[in-house]
This record gives C-alpha cells, structure tokens and sequence, in this order.
C-alpha cells in the first residue's frame, strides 16, 4: 500500500514549498493528503496564490497517523502553525510514533512552540536560526534528516526536501529517477 | 508602474511550474494575473493541486495586453491551450506588440498550434522536441530567450525560466537577489 503523507495548509503558507513538496511525493507515488488548518476553505498562500485543500485538518486527523507529516513555511503560515493545539496534538503523536515529521523554512518554529523534536539536529530559513539555536542542534544544511525529522531552508530547498522525503517514504529506487523526469540539477 | 504578466491555467497545467513562476515573479515586483482558461473556477492541475484563479482569461483579456504572457506546462493543460482561439487570438496580439511571450514544458506546442514564434529558438519538455523541431530552431537549454519569445524545460528548470522573466521585465537587479532569498543554487 502506498504511503500516507499530510501537509498542513495555513494561510499564508510559502506555496512554492507547499506545491513543490505535494507535487514531488506524489510523483513518488506518495498518498498526499492537503488539510486545510482553518478548514476545508480556498487558502490564500503568502505570494497570493489560492490553494483549495482537499480536506480540513480535523478530517484528515480522523484518519492519524500518517507515514508523514510536513509542514510548509512561509512566516504567517507558520505562526498560525505554531498556535494551533491540534497541529501540536498531531506533531506530538507521530514523534512518539516514530513517523517522519518535516518541516522548511520558517516552519521550523512550530516544532519549537509545540516542544518537538527538542535537541535534535535541524535546519531552517536562515533568519530563522535565532529562535531555534538553544533547543536544537542548529546546522546549515539544505536538508537535514535526524532520525525521524526532516528540516530543510527554503523555496530553493523544496525540491531536495520533497525528495528526501520521497526517498525515506518510497525508497530510493522511488526518488532518484524524479530528478531526471523533473530535469533537476542536483547530486542525491 | 510595475510590469503586468498574464499567466493563463487550464485544467491539467503543472503546478510547481504554474506556482514558482507565480511566486517568483510577484516576489520580483512584477504584477501577476492568474487566469483560468475555463472561468474563474477551481482549476484542478496535473498532480491534483486545486487553484482559484484570480479571474477568468476573458476578464483578464479585456486589459490586453500584458508585458508579459506566461504558458505554464503539463500535457493536458498544454494540449487545453492549444485548443482555445481566445489563447491564440492573445498570443498572436502580444507577438505583434513585442511583449514577451513564454511557455514552459510541454506549452511551447501551443506555441505551434497557434502558429506563434515559428522559425525562432525554442526548447521544451524534452520529449515534446519531435512535434516542434520541423517548425522551429530547436535547441536544448534550460532556458531559451531568442527576442521576446522564452521558453524552458520543465519543473526543475521553473525558477530559472522565472528568474529569466523577472530580469527581462524589471531587471537585473529586481532579479539578482532573489537567487539568495530563495536559497537557490544557480548561476545566473
């Protein structure tokens, strides 16, 4: 049976990294579930793009756990990420879970704010780094995978973060020939 | 006063190359419209990504024409704009004004159902290279700009198509750095 990813879709999510990592995984042949954190409304991503979800959040929860679960960025997304009980209610459930939790760019926060994956080694926007360095083992990588969390740094980052992701869910019989088809240049 | 681009969905378009072009050109100041083929109705795209467009292409046309019109990829939201005379009747009046005219993937053979272009330097999705190497200087870039006509290659070629049309419509130095806010790995 394939894999089960959910991306959660905050307004103002960075819809490059929202689109990019759907995109990919299902390339991959992941089963990507899109849920909407307010619900199952059109989304409006922070460069303005309208994103309907397939699903609201508190659907998509019924059906917990996922093999994955991966949150976009962008700063207002993220924020809203951070403040939601439910989302720190699902990241908590599938860290103790042992599934994969993901997170790029400025999403990075909604681990901390929830308290997950705390010590851990992870990466983020840049700017980021600041309010992440005394919880985690702070690096700059493009993609850092520690155990089962997978951060990475930006819209320029998303295609090697789906990948990856691809790559830990499906294999890598699974990932590597998405580079070719995607015309990627990029060493896995 | 910002540059306007016309980026025309239909049903089946890719969206990682519909949304980085999107996002990246409104991250470089230039002032994007998204318009559906069909209306103004949820477009569903090639890997089920759902996205509102802002208008309809018909209300889009009525302020023809743009700096800039943008054919996103994908087979069958290519095969759509191949079909439609209203995409035609657009993309034959911006070539006439030397406004830019741009596709990606496999929306260059709209370009040739439209007789637009013919005889230029053109590349795209490379196994779409057989329905356009008779009517067309084929060549094999990742992005190709030969006078007002850009085309490129597929989603991993996307953000260099966009940058490419962020330079060409507000410069080099609207365009530059994006490169580091993206956390992109190109030379440009």
């Amino acid at each position: 049976m394939a894999k089960r990813a959910l991306i959660i879709l905050a307004e103002g999510a960075e819809e490059m990294e929202a689109v990019i990592t759907i995109d990919t995984l299902r390339r991959g042949g992941i089963d990507v579930t899109v849920a909407g954190l307010a619900g199952k409304d059109t989304v409006k991503c922070s460069r303005m793009v309208s994103i309907v979800p397939d699903t609201s959040l508190e659907e998509a929860h019924a059906t917990s756990p996922y093999d994955a679960v991966i949150l976009p960025g962008g700063l207002k997304g993220s924020e809203l990420l951070s403040e939601s009980p439910l989302v720190g209610q699902i990241l908590k459930q599938h860290e103790n879970g042992g599934q994969i939790i993901a997170a790029i760019c400025a999403a990075p926060i909604a681990f901390k704010s929830h308290s997950i994956a705390l010590g851990k080694q992870i990466t983020s926007y840049p700017i980021m780094k600041e309010r992440l360095v005394e919880n985690y083992k702070y690096v700059d990588e493009r993609v850092m995978v520690d155990g089962n969390v997978t951060t990475s740094q930006g819209p320029g980052t998303a295609f090697e973060f789906a990948l990856s992701l691809v790559k830990q869910l499906a294999g890598k019989e699974a990932a590597d020939p998405l580079i070719n088809q995607m015309l990627l240049k990029l060493k896995m």
